[in-house]
C-alpha cells in the first residue's frame, strides 16, 4: 500500500482542492468523509480511492479488494477534512449518476444556501420516499461535507439531481402530475390538498422563499399556517410536514 | 456613555464570561447578539445594559431611555460574539421568567444536544401554537448563543422553560391530558392519534431518542413511519410533523 506522510505531498494537495465546488466540477470527483458516509459510497460503487490514517483500520466486513487504500499520517487527513475531530478515513469517488425517467413524486429545491438546511431536506426526502429531488441553481452544492454529513448517507439512497427547476416544472406538467409551490403570502392551507400516489413540490430559499418565476407555473401554491408569533418555519422543517401530508402511502 | 476600547477591560473579561453556561447560570444574565433578536429582547423588558460598536448605530424605533449604552471598539465585540461576522449589538439580559400556570399543550425536550436543533425545535413550537416547551436534562443550554439564533426570536415569544420531564408528565396526567411519546421500535404511526387541544409531546436525543423511564409514563408512544432508505428523520423536521398532526386549531 502507498503511504503519504507529509501534508506537502502533491497528492495531497491534488485532493485538497476537492474541498472546492469549481475543482469538483472540473474533475467529477468528490470527497467522503467519515466511517458510515464511506460505507455507503462503497455500496453505490463510486470509490476511486480510500485514504486511511495510518491509526485506523478498514472494517473486514467492507469489500474493498479493488480499490487503491493510501495510508496516511493524521496530518494529511486534518487537512482534508471538514470537522474537528475527524475519523480517519476518507474516499474519493466519481459522482453520482442515477435513472430519473419514470419518477411520480419529486421534490425540486430553489436556491436553499445553508449546507446543513439542504442535507436535512435530502434526508426528509428519503425518508418520505420521494423518487427524485432536484437541486435548482443556487443551491448549496451536494457534494459540500456539510451537506452530505447533514444527509446522513441519503444522497446515496434516492436519485438527488443538480437540475434546471423550469424544465422539470414542464416534464411534470406534460405528465399531468400537479406541481405545488410554497408561499405564505399566496397560498392556500396545505391541509387543502389530498394526498396523492404523484405530485412535485417546491421548497425555497431561506429568506426570500420560492421564485416568483416558479410560483406563477404550479398547480397550486401551500403554505403551513403559523398559529404562534414565529415568523416562519425552518425550511427543512417545512418540507417534513408538507412532504408528509401530501404522500399517499 | 460609557465607552471601552479595549479587550483587556476587566468588564469586558466579565462580560466573556457570560459565554459559558456556569457563568450564565450564576449570575441569570446571558448575552444576546444582533440586531432581531435583542430587538425582542428588548420587548420583553429583560435588557440590563447594550454594548454597541461604535461604527453603529441604535435604531430610531427602539425605546432604549432606560438602558445604559456601552460604546466599543470592533475588537471588543469580535472578543464578545459567537459569529465570524458579528452585526456590532450585544445585550446583556435578565433570564426570562414565564408564567405555565394554565398551560393545555407542551412540548417536552429530552436531551437534544445540537444547539441548532434544539432552537430549531423551539422555532417549531412557537409556529405551531404551543403554550410551553420544557428544556429538560442533557439538552443544550438554552441561553447559548447558537441555540438562540437558531429560534429566531422565538425563545422571547413563548414560554420555554428548563424543567424535570418526570414532573411535568405528572403534571399533565393530573390533568388527564394525553402524553405521547416519540420511539421507532415501540410505537404507533403517528397518524393514528387524533387531532387535540390538549396534548403533550416528547421528543429526544438525536442519536437516542426518548429515554426508556419516560416512555413506559406515556399515553401512548408514537413514530413517523419511514418510506425510504433513511434511517430516521432529524428531531426537529420529526417534532414538526408530529406538533403538525396532533395540534387542532
Amino acid at each position: 500500500m502507498k503511504r503519504i506522510e507529509s501534508t506537502k505531498n502533491p497528492q495531497v494537495k491534488q485532493w485538497k482542492k476537492l474541498l472546492t465546488k469549481k475543482e469538483r466540477e472540473k474533475t467529477g470527483l468528490f470527497l467522503v468523509e467519515g466511517f458510515h458516509l464511506v460505507e455507503e459510497a462503497l455500496k453505490s460503487n463510486i470509490v476511486e480511492q480510500l485514504i486511511l490514517a495510518e491509526t485506523k483500520t478498514i472494517p473486514t466486513s467492507w469489500n474493498v479488494d479493488n480499490i487503491p487504500i493510501v495510508i496516511v499520517t493524521e496530518a494529511v487527513i486534518g487537512e482534508l477534512s471538514d470537522t474537528e475531530t475527524p475519523q480517519g478515513i476518507i474516499a474519493v469517488c466519481k459522482h453520482l449518476h442515477w435513472s430519473v425517467d419514470s419518477v411520480q413524486t419529486a421534490l425540486f429545491i430553489d436556491a436553499v444556501q445553508d449546507p446543513g438546511n439542504l442535507g436535512t431536506i435530502i434526508r426528509t426526502a428519503d425518508a418520505a420516499g420521494i423518487d427524485v429531488v432536484v437541486v435548482g441553481e443556487g443551491s448549496a452544492d451536494i457534494y459540500n461535507a456539510k451537506v452530505m454529513r447533514a444527509t446522513q448517507g441519503s444522497l446515496f439512497h434516492l436519485p438527488v439531481v443538480k437540475g434546471n427547476i423550469g424544465q422539470w416544472i414542464a416534464r411534470f406538467q406534460n405528465k399531468h402530475i400537479p406541481i405545488y409551490g410554497t408561499s405564505l403570502q399566496h397560498g392556500v392551507d396545505y391541509r387543502s390538498v389530498a394526498p396523492s400516489s404523484s405530485f412535485a413540490l417546491i421548497v425555497g430559499n431561506e429568506g426570500s422563499g420560492v421564485s416568483d418565476k416558479w410560483l406563477q407555473q404550479t398547480t397550486t401554491n401551500l403554505y403551513v399556517p403559523i398559529y404562534g408569533k414565529a415568523e416562519s418555519l425552518n425550511v427543512a422543517v417545512a418540507t417534513g410536514i408538507l412532504l408528509y401530508h401530501l404522500q399517499k402511502k
